[in-house]
């Protein structure tokens, strides 16, 4: 199963597309995609909610259809525990059980043991960790992480991989962990049966350039669907993110397969790694600073806690297309924090995620045109006052 | 100002037709009536969800429309301390404010005085008290009622009243705070300017029939718009609040403006009071059962939390319009419920008030036929299974 032999794309379960190719002048590594599922088709490069518990939180399907969500993230760890993946399998697959019926891309649970689980053993044959809802003891395999995203039907399942801890990045670790990785993707390949899901492998390697190009060259040798570059900590800066970025996208440069970048969010993190190559994404940011308050504007961020909002007629977001910005003014929004209104909390979601859905859009656009590059230049320029959205984190 | 003196229907702020009265047989007081204000009309009986902090908790006004929600209630007490009356009147209103063009309602505050809170001092000026926000001191006088009301733009004010505190029912109390109530309701009529808004009088009393009858004579010689019945303690029974309800609509016969029993709303008891003649009703029951888990059925509540329903694909009811009935098993609103996602309030919420206001609906379909007696009966039958609608508090 360690074979290079990828099965022509007719009958593999999702195809992929590149619509525009990086320019031949290095100007940048982004590219224009399409990649097609069993659930639908996607433009790249593409941000993904989370859904977590099977809900993107305070949303419902249409009002993620309202944002033009394409494809959303659900966690393989969370379902597993509850309600559990046999139980959805019986109420007829995670599609039907959330009513979402565009793709689904389920994780592997890799990174959720080691950030939640109570208590956790790695060892060659898995991880054995506590839950941490009630502080059950579970073991979980890399073929028991594919049976799980087998039952729930995502459309695109991922290999379990062992993610370095974070502040914990001694190289040996580092290389320990990315040998088990590839040994657990390996299992992963020949455990993998569901003709209808596609599976994407995971990179690992720190930023170690060295194991990261061996990390990519052993994972890109196996008849994966996709690439994850993975093994991000979330301490380290956005150069050393780049650096590691650059290793893998080199030696992928004539991969035909999507590339996707776990868990990265903010407006500039993307638009840097959109540069660097990468084609998806996902991260909990927008739905967690909407929790705390915060919305994003071109301009930056906005913290509606600042009692200056009380009074502000104005919407979040002049000319903004999302339910919170037709409808409501800061003022309202700054009110139902304060008084913990539930529907504070899905009308700033609303927000973030139509801003962070519309500047993929943007990029995309800029991509079709060929001029992403000067989206990149005129994001960072300092007298741009889209300044904060190019600097913000 | 004490003068009967009623002016003419049409220069009021609102009209209310009795489009079918009572049957001459005596069968039932129920009537079928049609109410015009400011911003739009409302067919009776209608139900009227609470809008605490300017918003019917988890919902947005497009959700409250897809129920068919005629007209909210809001809380001026709670607007009163925040965001702050004169802030809502400066943002354009409170229609505005909480992007709502239906109807709205406020009530006095009074209630909200005496359950909320934390000190209070009752005198015939007004009321002390000190806010369950911050413990700030504030005075509330029956203009003071008057003005926030005023300065919210409400279609419909109520004067301010002095409810009875819950289990404290001698008689004396309960003759002093009813004598008060009518000195406030003269100084509410002499105080209120606004002719885009409509202002109800309450009736007090308690449970004894010669104080609910000499309230309800006070309150009805007054040109006010319409006539609530308050003073409801909630610890009385369905046959004492029947009998309570009986004495004031018997005097108001003939009386042409709606009438309005405060803080009431499971279906059967809605039934029974529509019955004895009222045409308009608030609760927070609706939205409070859902935080619970609890969703209304034909056949009486289902508790979510209930292990049985997590494998249960079944929606929460057979053939309802409702978004959560629409798209969701009540194995997936059982899982959201134990996850504690946002979600399911909304959709729990959202079940709950369309339960209701279709139920509201049927008893105005069943008036119009000429065929509520017959409903009344139907739902009261035991052997029906939907006795539990009829008999469930």
């Amino acid at each position: 199963m360690t074979s290079v032999d990828v099965a022509p794309a007719r009958q593999r379960p999702i195809t992929f597309d590149i619509l525009l190719p990086p320019p031949a002048d290095g100007s940048t590594r982004a590219r224009l995609g399409h990649l097609r599922t069993a659930h639908g088709e996607i433009q790249t490069p593409v941000f993904m909610p989370v859904g977590t518990n099977a809900t993107v939180k305070a949303l419902d399907p249409d009002d993620l259809d309202e944002v033009g969500v394409q494809i959303i993230l659900c966690n393989t760890y969370h379902l597993y525990l509850r309600p559990g993946h046999e139980r959805i399998e019986r109420l007829g697959g995670l599609h039907q059980f959330m009513a979402w019926r565009r793709p689904i891309l389920t994780d592997s649970g890799g990174y959720q043991v080691v950030s939640l689980g109570d208590f956790r053993s790695v060892d060659d044959e898995g991880v054995t960790f506590r839950s941490h809802l009630d502080g059950s003891l579970h073991n979980f395999s890399p073929e028991q992480s594919i049976a799980v995203q087998e039952a729930l039907g995502s459309d695109i399942a991922v290999v379990l991989d062992q993610p370095v801890p974070p502040h914990s990045s001694g190289r040996r670790e580092v290389a320990e962990a990315m040998v088990r990785t590839h040994a657990w993707a390996e299992r992963c390949v020949s455990a993998h049966r569901r003709p209808d899901q596609a599976l994407f492998g995971i990179v690992q390697g720190g930023l170690e350039p060295d194991l990261r190009a061996e990390s990519t060259r052993v994972i890109a040798s196996m008849p994966v669907d996709g690439i994850c570059i993975g093994g991000r900590a979330g301490d380290e800066s956005a150069a050393q993110r780049r650096a590691a970025l650059d290793v893998c996208v080199t030696l992928l440069a004539d991969d035909p397969r999507p590339r996707y970048l776990m868990g990265l969010g903010s407006p500039a993190d993307l638009l840097d790694a959109v540069d660097a190559g990468i084609d998806m994404f996902d991260s909990v940011l927008p739905a967690r600073i909407a929790r705390n308050g915060t919305v994003w504007v071109p301009e930056g961020r906005l913290n509606l806690r600042n009692t200056r909002f009380l009074d502000d007629p104005a919407p979040i977001q002049q000319g903004c297309r999302c339910r919170a910005c037709r409808s409501f003014s800061r003022a309202y929004l700054a009110h139902l924090l304060r008084a913990d209104e539930l529907l504070f909390y899905r009308l700033a979601t609303l927000h973030n995620l139509t801003f962070l859905t519309d500047f993929m859009a943007r990029i995309r656009m800029a991509l079709a045109k060929g001029k992403f590059p000067r989206l990149v230049r005129e994001l960072a320029a300092p007298q741009s006052n889209q300044m904060a959205m190019g600097l913000e984190a």
